[in-house]
């Protein structure tokens, strides 16, 4: 289908928007009105810059309240409506919003309601022009779909027909399933927008909170369904009134509008009858992968960040498996784990490293089908990066991550130790302390990010998102949100704050940008694991005496057991279906992650969010070096 | 009255909030059980802690639903309860809070509650402590002061009383006049918040955005004027829970919790007969002050920025009234305008100018009682500055302003033109281009620092705030609200936005800081004066086309007038009651602050914030130099 944006969901001057929205690969706009006031140059510039960027208008949509007025009020809208006419022809536009009157003085007579519309899409017909209506969910009269149709039915004018919004319906729990049966011929336009669970009031939600299609929690895609079974073969459009878009960077809001469109058409062609899903135009792109656990982790190092974190692995009982063939990289090992030091020169490691300092740049991730993952990156937009290699390396391509890390992607054939010359005495899978595998690699994202990151791991990975959590950082709130694959193969928790002085704030300014601050390794027996480490040196985050007093007040574990969480500074939760969870964190490597040792029993699905305040109090406590 | 804080209000560690309490002057503190829990030391070094500020614990709060429960849980929660009372028994504290059960849970048996917590209360007395039982607004069953006092004289037990809270009762439109008759000695304890007028499900209002008293829309005076009819001689508690104070610097936050809480005192002590007031304690500084038009504006310069200032004021049509007697600063003057360049070395200006670059450091205030205003200034905690005079100056004493620049505060014993050197054919009050005065002098903020200027403003000076706008930059929202004294001399429009892309956040992140980004003058005729002003070579901001256009469809102004507005790029707005704004802006100066010309008139009172879009757009487009 074809994809148009409203200027009114971007933020910047109009010609950033324009460009950004053609960059992004849309056909079309809908153009607000306040953005031409706004605009510097005159009507023909804008129209020549649309034209040139090879965009066109669906909509103009000026502000007004329109019909069910005044017989004199109606004189003056109908004079106004007459000036906004004109410039729709000096623009090139067709179609005109007009939304619901949500005056408090509007007039609850439909007569007139309809007869004023009436006129006035006679008046458009007259400059070949037509006139699209639209509930409000906050309108004074006319709040749904159902509402409008019947006043466009009552003034039964062909320029005048309905336009269909998402959030109007879906946001006031109306069931859209009746779309189905409307006339094609009378659905002039469809905006799409989500929003979030959020208990405010319809209005303020809908002006300032909504947000991209597939990042709220009302089901856009069956709302696209209906239209599309009543026939409408007319563009997707992305109307998103958000104040936090307005604030993002322009270029990246654009794109990520036109891939939340493109994952909302995946799942309509998915949910419809094919040859409906073929009559309309959707596309469908190879389906997201199936995985394996997370097959390594790669950090960017120096000379003597790489010394420091090898020393650091060691006290972790990680062994190192060797050296790489042709590249300055180390690799360490414990059970399924496998970690990449790379201090090469000319790398993408290195160029990671010099913009945000010794971190993990890169993750490989196991999948069925290899080719399909990739070809599913590419028709979303997303950029695949192939890394130089040396003759007989094993290819390893891989997807450019929101912050501009790599999520490399590998099938059965990968096995990392053959491109390594193995140290004498190495073993696969060494035992160590008992670390068995990756259980969740967790990530601190700017606001401006999160939800690119969100939109990378269910549109791209179809990772399913869990509730969000507030976590007490004692500087200020962390909002965190994870993401898992069906089997629980990989999870990947993201973390953001609002504040600028909690230490989240603080590492992602200190570190440019986001990144992987928290890297979790599981466990069959954390009290063991724990005596282990700790008898090597490993440097183990140090929990309050209070905590367990806490926990013995709460827990109903036992004191024999809880006596031995506080001697190994061990933290429990449990979560409502009765599963557990014991966790323990190392002290943070050069303020940017640290690593948690896990234990999940009886089905526990989650991070432990309960204990990260305490986590975080700790953290704060030794403070930044 | 004695003043109290709950740990909970403040963002930091245990250690952080109890120095800032201790600072800031209260006497005793609510300690919140998570703040134990984070705490790395012992119960008695948080005892000692306490104890060597000079602080005492009011009052102890665990987390936990407990009474209303089945016969199983209350064994538990009872045992829970003595290692609470275990903990207080170390801590010192002597009062617990229990707020009321808010679990779905809970049941309905108000017998069943009164006699749990009858046990509980006779736990406590075992231990010589007292139990206080809060209402929730959220709560299952017990929502109101009135619910919780009929359970607590159900369960009538000695130990056991009532604790009052503003939000709990004010948020949910409770009228607390019925307060007044409880009995003194069942109300153990009172803890005070607002809230903003949001339209949010009032548990989250309540848990994550209530704000200081004053600073919302609750009447707490009222409330705790009730509290003093009942007979209620205990503390006041600043019980916050908000995001945003628990993001901010704790040191700032606690001065301005004791200050609201000295602001509800003075409030209720102008409410109560004064019999009661005394009785009570409470403290009633001097009045606020009463205001003449601003004296004067003074400019921290260098040599290069005073210069290019100079230049562009004579093209404003000021006239140079002359060089200050003692020191290095030049004096401009149109109509009752005083403008003062400071290039002084040895000044506060010079250090302003340091931390902040080319800005406004201080404004002059004309009051009618000098030393009541600053003995009101002193009693609230703002710190006065005394700029070094020479001998024979008048001596000008300031108020530190939250940004730290100056508000001088003189009397009509002051007259700028005899400290300074006359210019050969200076005339007092010279017409210029028609500016007669200084309508309103407008500050960007940050957001952590908005809610102290608004306090600044309404505690210190008294003025009233207005509604608060939303403005839209191209890079997203900015916030708006602007305070003005009873009479309209001085009014101060306060601004700050969330997004850091907007040019407001944008200018504060270069220049350190808050400060004065926009200063309106008033004309009789504005037409006129923008002539002259043109004439001269003044910078003025353009205005696009479009915006007469629309201004054509929608005013209902004649051709000819939009037409010399168009001519002469003037905005124009009106307000509800017909009054009526032209102005018009010009560029910024150095990108820190721009200049306004504005016409009143039939009793506009407002800032022209429907325009503000337009000025930011523009501006947007010059973008910061």
């Amino acid at each position: 289908m074809r994809h148009c944006i409203a200027t009114v969901s971007l933020g910047g001057s109009l010609q950033e928007k324009l460009y950004a929205i053609a960059a992004a690969g849309f056909q079309s706009v809908e153009l607000f009105e306040s953005d031409l006031t706004f605009y510097e140059g005159g009507l023909s510039d804008v129209r020549s810059l649309i034209d040139n960027l090879g965009l066109s208008i669906a909509l103009f949509q000026p502000h007004f309240d329109f019909e069910a007025v005044s017989d004199e009020n109606f004189r003056k809208s109908l004079e106004r409506a007459e000036r906004k006419f004109d410039v729709m022809g000096a623009l090139g536009a067709n179609l005109m919003l007009v939304s619901a009157n949500s005056s408090p003085t509007a007039e609850a007579d439909e007569g007139r309601a309809a007869e004023q519309l009436h006129i006035l899409a006679e008046r458009a017909k007259a400059r070949g022009l037509r006139i699209g209506y639209e509930a409000l969910a906050w309108g004074t009269h006319v709040r749904s779909w159902r509402d409008a149709f019947r006043l466009i039915q009552r003034a039964d004018h062909p320029h005048l027909g309905l336009i269909l919004d998402s959030f109007h319906t879906l946001a006031q729990r109306e069931d859209p399933a009746g779309i189905a049966d409307l006339p094609a011929d009378k659905i002039f336009h469809v905006q799409l927008s989500d929003a979030p669970n959020l208990a405010l009031d319809i209005a303020s939600l809908g002006r300032h909170f909504r947000c991209l299609p597939g990042l709220g929690v009302l089901d856009v895609a069956g709302f696209v369904a209906a239209t599309i079974a009543a026939g409408y073969r007319g563009p997707l459009s992305a109307e998103i009134f958000s104040d936090d878009l307005r604030s993002a960077p322009v270029r990246q809001t654009a794109v990520e509008a036109r891939r939340a469109l493109s994952f909302v058409e995946e799942k309509v062609a998915s949910h419809v009858p094919v040859a409906q899903a073929e009559a309309a135009g959707l596309s469908l792109p190879a389906p997201p992968p199936k995985f394996g656990p997370v097959a390594f982790i790669e950090l960017a190092v120096d000379d003597a960040s790489g010394t420091a974190l090898a020393d650091w692995l060691e006290t972790l009982a990680f062994s190192k498996v060797g050296h790489h063939r042709s590249k300055d990289v180390d690799l360490y090992a414990q059970g399924e784990i496998l970690i990449a030091l790379n201090r090469r020169y000319d790398s993408f490691a290195y160029a990671y490293r010099k913009l945000h300092g010794t971190s993990v740049c890169a993750l490989g991730l196991k999948v069925e089908d290899r080719a399909a993952a990739l070809d599913r990156a590419t028709a979303y937009r997303y950029r695949i990066h192939q890394e130089q290699v040396e003759e007989g390396d094993y290819r390893m391509p891989a997807v450019r991550a929101p912050d501009g890390s790599l999520f490399h992607i590998v099938d059965d054939s990968f096995d990392a130790l053959k491109e390594f010359r193995l140290e004498p005495r190495f073993t696969p899978k060494p035992a160590g302390a008992g670390l068995i595998g990756v259980d969740h690699v967790g990530r601190a994202a700017s606001a401006a990010e999160f939800d690119s990151w969100v939109s990378f791991f269910t549109i791209l990975f179809g990772l399913e998102p869990d509730a969000s959590w507030d976590l007490v950082d004692p500087h200020g709130v962390v909002h965190s949100r994870a993401l898992a694959d069906r089997d629980r193969q990989i999870r990947f928790p993201l973390a953001y704050s609002e504040s600028n002085r909690t230490l989240l704030a603080k590492a992602l300014s200190r570190f440019g940008g986001s990144g992987v601050n928290q890297i979790a390794f599981s466990t069959r027996d954390i009290f063991s694991t724990i005596r282990e480490l700790r008898q090597r040196g490993a440097k183990l985050l140090t929990v309050p005496q209070n905590y367990y007093d806490e926990l013995a007040a709460i827990s109903g574990l036992g004191p024999r057991q809880i006596g031995q969480m506080r001697d190994l500074h061990i933290l429990y939760d449990v979560d409502t279906s009765g599963g557990a969870f014991l966790h323990a964190y190392s002290e943070t490597f050069q303020d940017r992650f640290f690593l948690e040792i896990v234990q999940r029993s009886g089905g526990y699905d989650q991070y432990g969010a309960a204990n990260a305040p305490v986590r975080m109090a700790a953290q704060a406590r030794r403070g930044p070096v």
